[in-house]
């Protein structure tokens, strides 16, 4: 990281709300507690590493208001709100620099419809592709080799990394990132089984994606068959997640790597979702409900769920079942013993 | 959706066996029935659905030839044979307007390289590229940004979206349609450790496509060791699925997102198999049978197999042991009271 | 697969302790024991199949060296120390031959910002992107379409395939091989839940790829939060693998293709991990330890384990806790039959 940020900058940053000690290290970048040195910066984000701050090497620490910690020598201690937020606003300072705004226009070597309308003070890199009747809104970022179909619609301030593809049809609102290689608008997997063969079934719907929304690498949303699959406003989908057609997600859910929402499914507001969970198709998912990783849900979950396991059951309940499936040998030994007991009682 | 299509043509595509009622609405688009409003098209493809016939606001409903209804004020019933097909075949159309046929020729940003074979009525999209000694096929269209390898054979009318990847030697036969981001014919994962290291296999082989495959969006399909990963006729694989080196897979399969299939695995025609399953190397699928959803299968299956869980069981099985296995809790407490009670008589 | 080797040149590569009989036909091409024909070589490299050599077709076999085998008419039979290994040399050997070392240069539809350093000998395919201040080494080769971001740095004799994306800062050590569509560098998954909303934290790290790692199609690995995920030296990962902010890979592992492992977690060296599995975040598999396909691990493994299931047992118990699993409704009759039997003799 070559970043470039002042005492008095991080000060202005992250507000604390009282600091001990001072350093005179030029700030060089963040690193953990235990692996920061001269010029780093570092944080206590999670009590369970709190042993780790009388030791650290770091020159800059930002820690929870409450926190009892001498200084070391040539070691600025700030106390704030929050350490893991006040450290990402700082990162965000750096990322600022790391990804300055692009300057507006058309690279050369993208291709541009006629017909397509692309804002002023976008940004349109070397070797995209925009069909006709495009719209690419304003300060929008296509950063290279990203495709946008013919009528899709971007909105303003989005974030477009190398290699996404906008199917035709699909819209994004404002402030949307996609990852790298992020598919929007492939069809939907429909067939009917007429003659013995898989007649396909056109998907001729769209995808839009509403404010705020990031979608993680690789990622795939289908088109709805008809009408739309859609994600809801400030909702973030991590790398390698599939969406089938006509699913609709809610706002502000999370969803980890790897998953997979079979057609026609919702997700209400706030649901989170671990890593390689499965969802059926044509079921509603409550409001803030939480999946855990490989799970599979196959019904509708009332709001406030927290559900485990493939099967799914209530998340307790999997936990019971997994430390009793466990005991098994030990079960099947002592129904064994008790039927030999009642055999030899008989006789 | 910007769609045309008059009364007359939505006659002539579904051929109903009767109609009853009418309506003076243009056709504006395709909704469920419930959703649907003046100018919307509605089907009953479902039974579960048809309490929503009644009040469907629909202007046009596709209905079942036996489904007793009274047409509303301004409304047009159509009696099929079949409304899901009806509605697929209205799609069809539907699409077709919406990805009309593009003119033939080889756009200007495209690099084909000298040697390859276009033909005269395929469509070269900007910023493919096409290898030497490649042949691409009558009519078929590769969108933007596609790659096709050296040696590699397309054949006729294939699709494919934009940034699909066929590398060098593979074949696609005739009406091959790929999703965006599908890579077809990487290395197969094949090492030999040798002194403390894994040292490549060299994968040599092809992978080869028959007609009327389609392949969902970021699936990849790896080259053969040597000889050759092939999927049969008329079978199709959703997103997110990987094929390893050396599977054969029959003809009209339909194979569900983000499946992995292991190297060197066989399945025979007609092989259903539901998200997120695997499947080990080496092993052969009988036709005609049904994998359930994150099930593994770590064995052959005779023809007609209908299994589900990890590791697998017979459908039934499993479903009875899943039943049972969230009463586990209350298991180990009978046969506790069963052991007390004995402990008891014994004294 | 247009290969040209000698029966002098496949004596010098496979170095056999000794030979029996000879082949007067060209080499055409290698095929298993039973597909083989007239021209082929083929190899015994699993004893499973010892029963197919006698009647195999081939005219070139490779064979252990203690194997008893009769060559037929016309054929040649290679006793060598490892028969899978001696025909991954010949692999190797056809490999050069099928994709020969390409001319170095700068092809003229690639994009090379302004700052950027590409090697001499490095090629640089078409529609290739890299931005400024990126390094690319020596004989190092960017197929096609590939982007190279910001102030990344490729080593020596690294091969990225079409559409590889290598984002700004990330960096490859030597020999590095990406199938198409590999991500590397996208945003790690990190939020902060503030007001009801996702708010980002900047992902500033980077990635580390060490001499010799291969990485397969579309697999995607996350760039750190600060400092940086990394892969060891001579590591394989196969497609569609999912590799979180932070995590750090040691040497010589192997992760089959669908693998997910979340944030922060360390593998030791010469782990091995089976298609589909999961890891949790924050935890250490030790040196050695071997995770089966679909397993779910949760927490820290000693070297040397080896896990089976979701969540994870040790892989014996696991085994044996799946063949009772199954005699469930079995047992749930016996306690039954138990119970019936008390309450009758307690009348």
């Amino acid at each position: 990281m070559k970043v470039d940020l002042t005492l008095e900058q991080i000060h202005a940053i992250v507000e604390p709300r009282s600091t001990r000690g001072t350093t005179t290290e030029p700030f060089r970048g963040i690193a953990s507690l235990t692996a920061a040195g001269p010029g780093d910066l570092s944080f206590l984000g999670n009590p369970k590493y709190k042993g780790e701050v009388a030791t650290s090497r770091a020159s800059i620490v930002l820690l929870p208001p409450d926190f009892v910690a001498e200084p070391q020598a040539n070691q600025w201690l700030l106390f704030v709100e929050n350490p893991s937020v006040a450290l990402a606003r700082i990162c965000a300072r750096i990322e600022q620099q790391l990804w300055p705004k692009p300057a507006p226009g058309i690279h050369a070597t993208a291709h541009v419809a006629a017909g397509a309308k692309v804002a002023p003070s976008a940004t349109i890199g070397p070797l995209c592709v925009i069909e006709a009747g495009a719209t690419v809104g304003e300060r929008t970022h296509l950063q290279a080799q990203a495709f946008v179909g013919r009528d899709a619609i971007i909105g303003d301030d989005c974030w477009l990394m190398p290699g996404v593809i906008l199917a035709a049809e699909c819209v994004l609102k404002n402030r949307v990132r996609l990852q790298p290689g992020v598919v929007i608008g492939s069809d939907g997997f429909g067939y009917e089984f007429v003659g013995g063969r898989h007649s396909k079934v056109p998907q001729v719907g769209q995808v839009v994606i509403d404010d705020d929304v990031e979608i993680g690498a690789n990622s795939t949303l289908d088109r709805a068959r008809f009408s739309r699959t859609s994600v809801g406003e400030g909702t973030k989908i991590d790398n390698l997640v599939q969406i089938a057609h006509n699913v609709v997600i809610g706002r502000h859910c999370m969803i980890c790597a790897q998953v997979g929402i079979s057609g026609s499914t919702t997700l209400e507001d706030y649901v989170v979702i671990g890593g390689q969970a499965g969802l059926a198709g044509h079921i509603t998912v409550g409001r803030g409900s939480k999946i855990d990783g490989q799970s599979a849900v196959n019904a509708d979950l009332e709001p406030g769920s927290f559900v485990k396991g493939s099967p799914c059951l209530p998340y307790q309940l999997e936990q019971r079942v997994n430390v009793l499936r466990r005991k098994l040998p030990d079960l099947f030994k002592r129904v064994g013993a008790i039927e030999e007991q009642i055999a030899a009682n008989a006789n």
